[in-house]
């Protein structure tokens, strides 16, 4: 690592976020290289995305036009702008990619394609410092002018994120150069000359706050500041999309629940909270908090994902949450990922972590194909044996017109290991469990531990100890919420430990080299019922085992057994197998379980004053059911996370 | 009647449809002024159409831009063109309402406003006979360029719907005479010159087949056939949005369900049902047949609404009928009741009738408010106290930047009459029931009737023979599918008679003046459960009595009875009570219940693996409902159709 890769003010030299040492974080992120994943899906998808996800996105970018746009914007080909306005920041995403991966694993060919973009990006900003493809080629006197959709903030956000990437795993400085060149511009023109315009699209204000922790100039979190204060005036009112989709409907100390464009809200958060953390503003603290249990209690689907309307990509009404017109934007996903990842530095709490792992390995993680190289933009919890939206029958595609997920999705997975353990205090704490290893500075020495599990397949988690510092310190172990019961052992003795109020078990001791501690999560398959006031799965149930939530694929059925007319019977066993490699899907656990298919005929109509258990017919049947987020890798026939609770059956 | 209100070759002189004497109709039409309705719901609309609505209509339409247009197209004024492209067809539709409402209640305001428009019509029109004061403003090099959005068919298909309504009811023939210089044009473009565009949005097939019966213009027909054989055949899958929105994924013999956007969809399957009237293809009624039956099966809300997203304005897959994401427009329950009339012309069936009074009295009623002067687009069951759409709360509005409804709505209501009955061999039958006259030529002679009722509120409908023919006729009366037990007498006694297959009660006797024949059905409030496969309202039950499907609004309920947490015990005996005039809805039937309010606390998540039941709490309340075309009169709180069965019952 170069010198480049340093921090400023004793800034950490973190991943993604690494708040300052004088920020309000209770928990202090680890450095880029301190997290190995070596196993387990986490590390088959970071393997797959080296290997598949990645080229696919850097060939993309060349074939839909990203690098011919800014090739135009430098004055070096002719033609026409290719794509939708915001295509720089697609680059920049795979950028951001391509660093975290690069220093995960290093690799010539990718800090190369670092280089030469930002040589590219070097030679398309403008003297002033301005970058933008769209407006510099096709609207060059509507700079600023149209900020509700321009995305000339949005793509400078993630151009900065790109650029706080590569200089923190040493890449080449040019990428940091033209950043700081845009965003002294945005500084001159939205804070010391006054512009009080907001971009449509937030993602500047949390990548600003990381350039002022990477860089230490004030000016930046200065207009991260000024521009989640700006919000919330109904300045962007206009467009026919209204006031909720940008999130300008109210300041945003006094909105309590998530409306509008999903992506749009969570990456305003992330930003809300970046700002509480190097600001100390308690008031921008508890309003987010408020609405992410908001959020979680309302408005979240069991995969973790966010967004229930096609309508707008946005947020539903609280309770509002169909299974089969489920948005659940892959984008949101990640994005709900970065924001609970802040409030878990800024709290401790593991219920954080929670939202973080359910997100993870079932609302983010299906939107990939096994081999990494399709990708679901939507992610619903049901797909009908007829499905289709618009043209399309509701399959992964390779790429899209608006390609914001695929590159996204790239660089979560590169920078996974960011989001495994961190230290508070004198200890070290481990929020994802995952074979590998993890280094840490704790105030009394470098720690290393070596962690040994089959997790999520296995429930059981070994650390051993390879490095301690000398004197006591603490190991904390998140406890997710949905396991029953937890043994913790060291040394094969029972620990004795209890799961504190934030969700963590906490080891103080001692520790010596060869020390191992040993957690047991319960993976015990567990049915999953729906509140109430869910309308749209009323009398379902779902199953779920460990952290990962199942699906009923019409794939793994015997045959005639149809999907669309499954139930389960409370209590009935669910058993688990182990599968090594099922064909097309990969290592797995399959769990099934005694149902009942019930079928009603068809008679003309579908509402009857008999009751729908009167005049069907029903038969005992085996259910099967694949983790979610291995769906689709098949084929297109149904499938359902939530299946009807057997009508006989009493809840 | 003046002269021009003649049909060609035997066709009789009908309302929005009338078939030629050679067509196949099984039914035959009535006149325009044949059937009265003075009195109960539908006349109610009527007469608050003709004070309220419809001259709020000529009021937007000049305050919306729609006449500025088409005078900016004659070169009269200056300015810019205003609204969407398919303006135009505003004022057609409004023409249709003002036709038909000047036919059956006379008015020279109204007749003026259609010799004014007619003749800035005229002005308008081009001198090939072309006329779109979009694309004569806007575009004029663009002309039938981009037909999968231009909406010129469109357009011209309104604006002959609305000169054959102004001749049959006697207006003045200018209008006319515009029509048919548009429809020759396009006779000539698109027939003669073998263009094979087709509209993105049908509505002209429909229409040409209406001026074929009034003119004989064989060509009329032909082109009709020409542009629904060139559907399908994907030559406008274009502009992102498929060519299942445009219906033009499969030949329509070849489509076995409804898909894409609703109104194109039954706007096209009236045209279809059309063609098969004239020409006698029996593939095409097939198809049509085929459809339908799916549609009602599978694709359509318990209130007769149709199209179940809001994305793309589209029907959903088989089952997917969510009561809050209803988009159900307005327009397509329309459109639902003008296919469905065309087939019970085709057929006979009185399933078709039944479609139509459950849409009109529920799906299609609910759109305006009693004061007949705010309006629905959109249709749901169900509206969440805490409903947004964008920034919009979910309420009726005056009017619409894209104004399809209102006067579609004021078309439908101003022709009501025309649904009410029809001959067939040497009978009058009745489909609808509704307090007035119906007066009908039969082979015999002519026949007028007295319908006496308080239907819906009242099941009981008397029907008195004032004029009779000689000789032995039939007189066929509709048993409602939802009439568990009905009643018919003559002069007092039991008639005996039997449903047919058809679902009409028919008696055949001598009439004599004075008879009395009197149908009773059964009003009894029922419980209505939706099909196992209609996983969004999965454990619900809707109440409907008569053909008046019910919903809980909040503004009925006690204080402290949340409408989001009632559920209704089976078998819970739900009790009417008649309101002479409930504060701004009128006069209704109020129907109680016993039921229970159960409350679950939200715990942060809501999702457990406790069943909902336990951890709840339940206490008996009393449910009220109104019907469900009557709501959103008071305020803008919650609204349910369907509510949960309660937990603790067995179905």
């Amino acid at each position: 690592m170069n010198a480049a890769a340093g921090g400023h003010d004793g800034a950490q030299v973190g991943g993604p976020v690494a708040p300052t040492a004088k920020s309000r974080a209770v928990h202090r992120t680890l450095g880029v290289r301190d997290v190995r994943i070596d196993g387990g899906p986490l590390g088959r998808w970071q393997a797959t995305n080296r290997s598949a996800s990645i080229p696919l996105g850097i060939k993309q970018l060349e074939e839909a036009g990203n690098l011919h746009n800014l090739r135009l914007a430098a004055g070096e080909v002719t033609g026409e702008f290719k794509g939708p306005r915001f295509m720089d920041s697609d680059l920049y995403k795979q950028l951001e990619a391509v660093a975290w991966e690069a220093g995960r694993e290093g690799g010539e060919d990718l800090l190369d394609f670092l280089r030469r973009s930002a040589e590219l990006l070097t030679r398309a900003q403008q003297a002033d410092g301005y970058l933008n493809s769209h407006y510099q080629v096709v609207k060059p006197d509507r700079r600023y002018a149209e900020l509700e959709w321009s995305h000339e903030m949005y793509c400078a956000g993630h151009l900065i994120q790109a650029a706080v990437a590569s200089t923190r795993v040493g890449g080449d400085p040019d990428l940091l150069a033209v950043a700081r060149r845009f965003a002294d511009h945005l500084v001159k023109v939205f804070l010391h000359e006054g512009d009080p315009g907001i971009d449509g699209h937030p993602v500047i204000e949390t990548a600003l706050v990381e350039l002022y922790r990477l860089t230490g100039e004030q000016s930046y979190l200065d207009l991260a500041s000024r521009l989640v204060e700006n919000r919330g005036r109904g300045q962007i009112a206009s467009g026919g999309m209204g006031a909720h989709y940008f999130q300008d409907h109210l300041p945003v100390r006094e909105a309590d629940t998530e409306v509008g464009h999903a992506v749009r809200a969570l990456y305003l958060e992330a930003g809300i909270v970046d700002l509480y953390l190097e600001t100390g503003d308690e008031s921008l603290l508890a309003s987010s908090v408020r609405r992410w249990e908001d959020m979680v209690a309302t408005k979240t689907a069991l995969t973790g994902g966010i967004g229930s309307r096609h309508s707008r990509e946005s947020f539903g009404d609280r309770y509002e949450l169909p299974p089969d017109r489920a948005y659940n934007e892959t984008c949101a996903a990640i994005a709900s990922v970065h924001w609970s990842w802040r409030l878990l530095l800024a709290t401790g709490e593991g219920r954080y972590a929670d939202l973080i792992e359910r997100t993870l390995y079932n609302g983010f993680a299906a939107s990939t194909s096994t081999d990494g190289t399709r990708f679901f933009y939507v992610n619903p919890l049901q797909r009908r044996y007829d499905h289709v939206e618009g043209d399309d029958p509701g399959r992964r595609h390779e790429w899209f017109s608006c390609a914001c997920c695929p590159p996204n999705i790239m660089r979560l997975v590169a920078s996974l290991g960011h989001y495994v353990a961190t230290t508070a205090g004198d200890g070290l704490y481990v929020h994802q469990y995952t074979q590998g290893t993890i280094r840490a500075d704790l105030p009394s020495g470098a720690v290393k531990l070596a962690l040994r599990t089959d997790y999520p397949w296995s429930g059981t988690v070994a650390f051993t100890v390879e490095t301690a510092p000398p004197g006591e310190w603490e190991l904390g172990l998140r406890v997710p919420g949905w396991s029953e019961s937890t043994s913790v052992t060291v040394n094969g003795a029972a620990a004795g430990a209890t799961t504190n109020t934030d969700g963590y078990v906490v080891l103080r001791r001692t520790w010596e080299r060869g020390d191992t501690v040993t957690i047991t999560l319960d993976l015990t398959p567990r049915p999953v019922y729906p509140h109430q006031r869910i309308d749209a799965v009323r009398g379902c149930v779902a199953v779920e085992r460990g952290p990962l939530v199942y699906c009923f694929e019409q794939a793994d059925q015997a045959d005639g057994v149809d999907v669309e007319e499954l139930t389960l019977v409370p209590g009935a066993e669910l058993t688990a197998r182990d599968e090594a490699d099922l064909p097309d899907v990969g290592r797995t656990v399959v769990l099934s379980a005694e149902a009942v298919a019930v079928s009603q005929p068809d008679d003309g109509l579908p509402y009857s004053t008999r009751p729908p258990a009167q005049g069907s017919t029903s038969r005992p049947v085996t259910a099967t059911a694949i983790p979610y987020f291995q769906w689709d890798n098949r084929d297109g026939r149904a499938m359902r996370v939530f299946v009807p609770v057997h009508p006989g059956a009493t809840s």
